[in-house]
C-alpha cells in the first residue's frame, strides 16, 4: 500500500516541479522547448543525479520514459493557465513541499536497496529532494536556492533521519513513513509560513 | 559504408564544435587551457553525457583519447586563425548543423544497441547533439542558447523520429539515415537563413 | 608507505580545499547548508566526476562516508574562524596547491588500476585536481578561475605528466611520485609568487 501511495505523490510532485520550473523558464523569456526541457531536467534531475552518483542505472526515466512526457506535457500545459496560477500559488508551494519529503523517501528508499552507509543513504534523499531545483537554477543562470534560502535541504535531512531512526529501531514501516514524511512537511511549512531561515554566513574578504 | 561515412562527419563535426568553442573561450577571455577544456567539453561533452546517464561505459574519448588531442588541437589552432573565421561564419554555421543531425543519429545509434525504448532513443539523440552547447554555456556563465535560441533541440528530435520511423517501417538503413539528415539538415538551415524561432514563453510574475 | 603518505596529504587537501570553498560561500551570503554543501562538492566533486567519467564505482565518499562529515565539518568550522583565515592566507594557498598535486597523483592511480591509456590517465589526474573549483565556480554563478587564471590546470598536467613518465621509465614508484609532486608544487608556487600567466585569447566580434 505505501508503495502505491508513494508512486502517486511522485507523479503528483514531478508535476508539480516541472509546472514551477515552467514558471522559471518563462521569466527568463525561454522558448517552449526551452519549457519543456527545464521542466523535464528539474522534476527528474535530482533522481537521475542520485542514480548516478550510486551507479544505479537504468534511471528512472530511462526504464520508464512515459514520465518524460508526463513532465514535459506538465510544463507545457503551464503555458496557458499560467495565469491562473498566481491565485494558486499556495497550493504549488504545497505541493512542492510534499515532493521534497516524497522524493527524499523515494531517495533514501533506493539507497538502502543497495545496501549504502546510513549516511550515504541521507545523502541520496537530500539529492534526490534537492538536486533538481539546483540544477534549475544553474540552467538558469542563478546561485541556488537551495544554497540561500530558507528550510529547504535541512528538511530533507531531517526527514531522512527520522524515516532511518524508526526503521533502525524496528518499528513498522508504514507508520514510520508517514510520520517522518509528516514531521519533515510541518518543518517546511512552518518555515514558510513563518519565514525561519539558516543564518547565514557572510565574509567580505577575499583570500585569492 | 554508411558507418565510415558517419564517423568522417563526426571528426569534422567535433573540430566544428571545438573551434566555435574556442572563439566563445576567446570572447570571455579565457586563457589557452580554458580554450582547450572549453573545445573538448563543447565537443565531446554530448556524447559523455548521454553515456553517462545511459551507464555506457567506457566513453568514447577514454576509448579513443585521440579525439582529446584532436578537440584540443582544434580549438588551440583557432586562436591564430581567428580573424579568418568571420568570414568563414557561413561554412561553420553549416558545419555546426551538420554537426547537430550526424550526432543525433550517432547517439540514436547508442541508445539502439543498448536496446532502449523509443523515447529513450530519441532523447539520447538530442543529448547527443544538443547537451554539449548547454555544457558550453553553463561554463561560459550564459543562459544555455538551447533554451532561448532558434530550432536546435527541435531539429534534432525530428531528425532522430524520422530515424526511427524509417527504420521501424523496415527500409532500408543508409537511405533512411540520409534522408533524416537531409531533412534535419534543411530545417535547421532554413530556421537560420529565415530567423525561424519557437514560440517564447514570457512569464513576469514572481511564484516564490 | 607512500599510500600511508598520499592518504594523509589527501585527508589535509580535502579539509583545506572544504575551507575555502566556505569562504566563498560567504561571500555569496550563502546559508549555513550552503556552506556545507559547497564545501563537500568543492572538496569531493573533482574525484566523483572522474569516477562518473570512468564508470568507476563506489565513488569515495558513498565507500567512506566519513569523508563526507570531514569536509562539511571542515567548512561549518571556517564559519567562526573566518577572521583569522585572512593571516594565513599563506598558508592556504599552499595547502591548495599541495591539494592540487595529491589529487592528480590519486586521479591518476585510480585510471592506471583501470588501465586507462596514458591521455586518459593525465586526464583523470586533471579531472581529480581541478573539477572540485569548476563545480564550485558553476554553483556560484562565475566563470571557473581554472579557465581564466594563473598555471592551475597546467601544473596538474604537468605532474602527471612527469609522473608517467618516471613509472614508465621504470623508476622506483616513491622516488618518482614524490619528485613529480615536488615540481608541480614547486611550478604552481612559482606562479603564484611572480605571477605567472597562460596567455589569453581575446576575441571580440561575434561569430553567431
Amino acid at each position: 500500500m505505501s508503495i502505491m501511495f508513494l508512486h502517486i505523490l511522485y507523479l503528483v510532485a514531478i508535476t508539480a516541479e516541472a509546472m514551477t520550473a515552467a514558471l522559471a523558464a518563462g521569466r527568463r523569456r525561454m522558448d517552449w522547448v526551452g519549457v519543456c526541457l527545464l521542466g523535464c531536467v528539474t522534476a527528474l534531475g535530482g533522481g537521475s543525479f542520485r542514480d548516478v552518483l550510486l551507479g544505479h542505472h537504468p534511471l528512472v526515466w530511462v526504464e520508464h520514459p512515459l514520465y518524460l512526457l508526463v513532465t514535459a506535457g506538465a510544463a507545457l500545459a503551464t503555458i496557458p493557465i499560467a495565469r491562473l496560477m498566481r491565485r494558486l500559488r499556495a497550493l504549488f508551494l504545497m505541493l512542492d513541499a510534499v515532493g521534497l519529503v516524497a522524493f527524499t523517501i523515494i531517495g533514501c528508499n533506493v539507497a538502502l536497496a543497495l545496501d549504502e552507509p546510513v549516511i550515504v543513504v541521507i545523502v541520496a534523499g537530500m539529492i534526490t529532494g534537492a538536486a533538481g531545483g539546483v540544477l534549475r537554477d544553474i540552467l538558469c543562470n542563478d546561485i541556488p536556492l537551495l544554497f540561500r534560502r530558507e528550510l529547504y535541504a535541512s528538511v530533507s535531512i531531517v526527514t531522512g533521519a527520522l524515516y532511518l531512526a524508526g526503521l533502525n529501531l524496528g518499528l513498522p514501516h508504514d507508520p514510520v513513513m508517514l510520520a517522518a514524511m509528516a514531521i519533515g512537511l510541518a518543518m517546511r511549512l512552518l518555515a514558510l509560513r513563518f519565514d525561519w531561515h539558516m543564518p547565514k554566513f557572510v565574509y567580505t574578504e577575499t583570500l585569492h
